[in-house]
């Protein structure tokens, strides 16, 4: 096949549109969104029909035993490691139509388009859906990209329990999946990685870009926190005795901000999570528990967050008279995409005309597990009001086809570049 | 009688400590407290006994409309207008042993002291428990003592329902009290009103002093204030896109805080209840609700609050790119007691050789509602820490003696006093 060929191929934008809408039954929610929370019935019910559509269209299907879907279309020259593409079809409780979805579709049109128009690559090509991207269910998130990437214990994995007591292990069973956790990981790396994605954010929309070139993804910084004042009549106690651990926690909250501001736009600082003791009206508040989080592209900056954070904080509390615990809960370093993989987007969305520009995710996702077996990049498309985890989460028709129009163009240069 | 005799009369401390503890049974907790929620079965249950005892005490006891207990002695003038004293015997939910039980339980103790001494006095006496101080079941404070005064309107408060939708019309009936509540308000006024009660608060303790001459009740200023900003991916929104309702609900919370600090120990500024939505550690919240609540003795200081607050908390919205709705809810002038009433009080305490104050009242009380009929004062003692609504709440026997002693003395001073 030459190149010209490959460049005039066109995914069906209209199928791609109609088997998300398809997807999102699975789960439908009143207010239009998906409730699909991962190896729920409803997820094992969409995953099921999603077997069934990637054997309809000829490709061999491997569940392995964390519940990850492959399916395979061949290549001319099976000696060579497949380029690996897809996300996850497990939703947020509530959450939207086309966070993860969009990129397991994407993936299967992708391969719908290669069979219409008989395109054999030179390396096979695998799809993939990554089991519980999430974490709503189980608390702990990325499992499937996790533990096959082996950054999962996988007896731990399998003893988290949802709110309803049941494991990960019994959720397994009950929906057919056997197997050790542990061989999950055993699985031989793919030659690249390709993950579309919405952004979940507001900046394509707002700079009027349609494929965001994703070049790795931000370090992260999480804390626990608690603040320990004293509850107290809220009529009777005079400013000098006060040890309200509310304001003490509201100028942290601020901190939080100013900390994140300082840093541009490639800061975040978030708390996201707050709760008072006793939450009554009349009472001095003499508990909050808080989340704090911040993410940031360098892990240098991380460096300097983690030694200031705390620092400041501690201050702040002693100015308040309340006692504070800063329990540090995960730190992720940074992690980069592969140069190659991202120049293959780059020239995807070049080739086709499309506004681009690249950009460092904020969220976590698959690929950035992935990423640590194999070469990797993302292509972010943008999403309404830059909204996600919610029902209302939207996506134009033009832009899920833009960005699948992209990674069958990263995946084809991939599989067909010589070795 | 004349003055001395009156002046080497003594409540029987031990007596008053036992009836105490005994009454706290009604409603115990594990862990030391009481939770005897108005007209609840244990509430019901302590009322009958106290019913009893008072009876025994051969005082004539009269329950109005809404549950109120009157119980009354004779005095030599039967045309004079009663002495009333007295506090209320429900408590908060989880609440301590004193908190309104020691004034009625101090009330029954002065009676059995004029009885033991064979004490007549000129005006009658009156003991009350007025029903429902706390407010903690059907969600208004006040609401035996405020039907009496004339503050509510009965059809409203007979109305109201508790969290299991049963109505206070319904919880009277229950008790086998009957009655239209519009009654409540036509009994005569009595003479003067006096209320003993634990400060609440940690100044008497702090300035190790043992009475607390109550000359009136701080003027309160309710709102609830609702921010409203964007709920976004915490990971993914930039700075400049966020609108976070935490952040700017933080600021407003220091801001109140810096309002109640700029009026000296005079000021009282306080966000008790808050609640974050979505509340989610990787969501920048969309929207908080929470209550702010202002006091002070003047009611000029409470204008100028009115005047600030919902000014400067609209600039602090600005900045954050939020909407803020702020919706007063309650606004009640500051009550001065009646100097003469004061007066005994100070007399009273000055007489017994104890160490006193002035203080106004942080905290709403039946007597502001009953100072709007009857020449009113109330005794303070300290608690332990300043805690109450806790059930830690704890006072020295020997301070409860010392209120009720307090108590006698005035009650006596005028009752006695020349007409």
């Amino acid at each position: 096949m030459n190149t010209t060929a490959t460049d005039n191929l066109r995914i069906d934008g209209q199928r791609l549109w109609d088997s998300l809408m398809d997807m999102a039954r699975f789960g439908a929610t009143p207010a239009g969104g998906v409730h699909r929370l991962a190896l729920s019935p409803r997820d094992v019910a969409g995953r099921a029909h999603f077997c069934a559509l990637c054997e309809a269209a000829g490709l061999a299907v491997r569940v392995d035993a964390v519940g990850n879907i492959f399916a395979r279309r061949p290549g001319r020259d099976p000696t060579r490691a497949p380029v690996l593409f897809g996300s996850h079809l497990d939703s947020q409780p509530f959450g939207g139509k086309f966070d993860g979805a969009l990129g397991v579709m994407a993936a299967l049109e992708v391969m719908r388009s290669l069979n219409d128009h008989g395109v054999e690559t030179e390396a096979p090509l695998e799809l993939v859906n990554w089991t519980d991207e999430e974490g709503s269910r189980f608390g702990v998130g990325l499992i499937g990209s996790g533990l096959w990437a082996g950054a999962h214990d996988p007896a731990r994995i399998a003893a988290l329990t949802d709110d309803e007591g049941v494991s990960l292990r019994t959720a397994l069973d009950a929906a057919g999946i056997g197997g050790g956790l542990e061989t999950v990981a055993d699985a031989p790396a793919p030659d690249a990685y390709f993950e579309l994605h919405i952004e979940q954010g507001p900046i394509l929309e707002r700079e009027g870009e349609t494929i965001g070139i994703v070049t790795g993804a931000q370090a992260q910084l999480w804390y626990d926190v608690i603040v320990t004042g004293t509850a107290a009549h809220a009529g009777t106690t005079p400013p000098s005795a006060r040890r309200d651990a509310l304001v003490c926690a509201a100028r942290v909250i601020d901190l939080v901000d100013r900390m994140m501001r300082a840093r541009g736009e490639d800061g975040r600082g978030t708390v996201g999570q707050l709760r008072v003791s006793p939450n009554s009206r009349n009472v001095i508040p003499g508990e909050v528990r808080f989340s704090v989080e911040f993410r940031h592209p360098s892990d240098a900056e991380i460096d300097r967050l983690a030694a200031q954070f705390p620092r400041e904080a501690g201050f702040i509390a002693r100015d308040c008279g309340t006692a504070i615990d800063i329990r540090p809960v995960l730190r992720l370093a940074a992690q980069p995409f592969d140069p190659a993989c991202i120049a293959l987007v780059r020239e995807a969305a070049a080739g086709l005309g499309l506004k681009a520009r690249e950009m460092v995710s904020g969220a976590g996702h698959d690929a950035v597990q992935v990423a640590r077996r194999a070469p990797t990049s993302m292509i972010f498309v943008p999403c309404k009001d830059g909204l996600s985890h919610n029902e209302a989460e939207s996506t134009e028709p033009g832009e899920a086809e833009a960005g699948a129009q992209v990674l069958l163009r990263a995946v084809l240069a991939r599989a067909n570049r010589p070795v």
